[in-house]
């Protein structure tokens, strides 16, 4: 197993695609002209495209004769310079990125700064108005527990491909908080899994609450609206990123 | 005047050339779109390619009817994603950008970790052996006060472009320190003016010192070396940024 981190910024998201730049294709061409073999990699989070990675998690079994530091350098210098393998071990008997997954915790960084600044624009989502950060840190709470999260996203790839827990998209949200530094304002949310943007809606929504737009009861009430009539709107992919898996 | 921020990944530095993107070009291409006639525009320090600024500064005059904030929206909506005009006043009279300045400080950001870090990589070299930042920060100690920093640069233009000050390679560093949080290490130079990529030769220098492979007391007899006979080379431009100029 090893972790991955990366800067979404040029990728199409984590999922390989008949078409187009994707971390999992970076990693499996690396891990091919290492190896001299085609080899699957299964990453615990499929990340949408501008969403980066500071802790995806992936296996794979691939042939190798040297040692695994020797693996994960001849890998970092084949990768390119917004990839990396930040740590390589031998994963433990029956281990799968995605399914032997306790939790994921993903951040989402908001610039809460009138001007936008350049050298924080690929990670940070430029939010000029005046965010109330202890407002969204407490409706932040009520998304802890386990919920039917459907308002906040949708089942990856649809009918096709089912939530792993096979209970359709309730999902448990272990932490959910909020707080600043300064112009910097971090939503930090870890779940068991998460559905198809919905962090990112979850995000959207909490910003509505820190301009003022919704109260703390308003946003708890989300959660029972049907899918898709949420007020906010997803917030941009380069705001977040999977900060750490747990297994 | 203005202080601007951009990240200079993409650029040939902040001067304007014949050819190539450059900060300046951008910011006049984008002043003579909003004020609709061409404005020279002049900084206080002429970064290199690929360097950051996050207090670049700069001066213009223009024509211009409506509000300074109006201004300063007008240019940031015109400018690329990375540049941005954080800071825009009316200038005091006879103020000069570079002139008027009092000192620069440089901040060079080195990621001291054994695996790079995709994350930061735009902006910190990485540097994967172990450094010893208390030595280096006993080594910027000998950089303070006025010395002919001939060795660690030379004049910007040559022959053509003599240093401002009319003293050759002689200037004063006001402030030289190294420390450590984590696995980044940031050096910070203020000096009332830079040769032509001292900063990046202090750097590339103290990094030597930091590795072991200099004392501090061979680094202090740097200073009397001829000149370009420096042991290290200069750091990679994109560790640079141009954090603040005082006036």
């Amino acid at each position: 197993m090893a972790v991955v981190e990366y800067d979404g910024t040029e990728y199409l998201g984590y999922q390989i695609q008949r078409i187009g730049k994707t971390v999992q294709g970076e990693i499996e061409k690396a891990l091919q002209r290492v190896t001299q073999h085609r080899t699957r990699i299964l990453g615990a989070g499929r990340t949408d495209a501008g969403v980066h990675a500071k802790g995806q998690v992936i296996h794979f079994a691939a042939d190798w004769k040297h040692t695994l530091p020797d693996l994960q350098r001849a890998l970092n210098a084949l990768l390119p310079a917004d990839i990396a393998v930040v740590e390589l071990q031998e994963a433990m008997p029956r281990f799968h990125a995605r399914y032997s997954a306790r939790s994921r915790e993903y951040v989402y960084t908001i610039h809460n700064g009138i001007i936008r600044s350049p050298l924080i624009a690929r990670w940070a989502y430029h939010f000029p108005r005046p965010l109330d950060a202890e407002a969204m840190n407490q409706a932040c709470a009520c998304l802890v527990g386990e919920h039917d999260f459907l308002p906040f996203g949708w089942i990856p790839g649809g009918e096709r491909d089912r939530p792993v827990t096979g209970r359709g998209t309730v999902r448990t949200v272990l932490r959910a908080s909020c707080e600043r530094q300064g112009d910097i304002v971090r939503v930090t949310i870890e779940a068991d899994a998460f559905l198809r943007s919905m962090a990112r809606r979850m995000v959207g929504n909490l910003l509505l609450v820190g301009a003022g737009e919704l109260t703390a009861e308003q946003f708890k009430g989300l959660l029972q609206l049907t899918h898709r009539r949420l007020p906010g709107v997803a917030a941009p992919a380069h705001g977040l990123c999977l900060s750490k898996v747990k297994y």
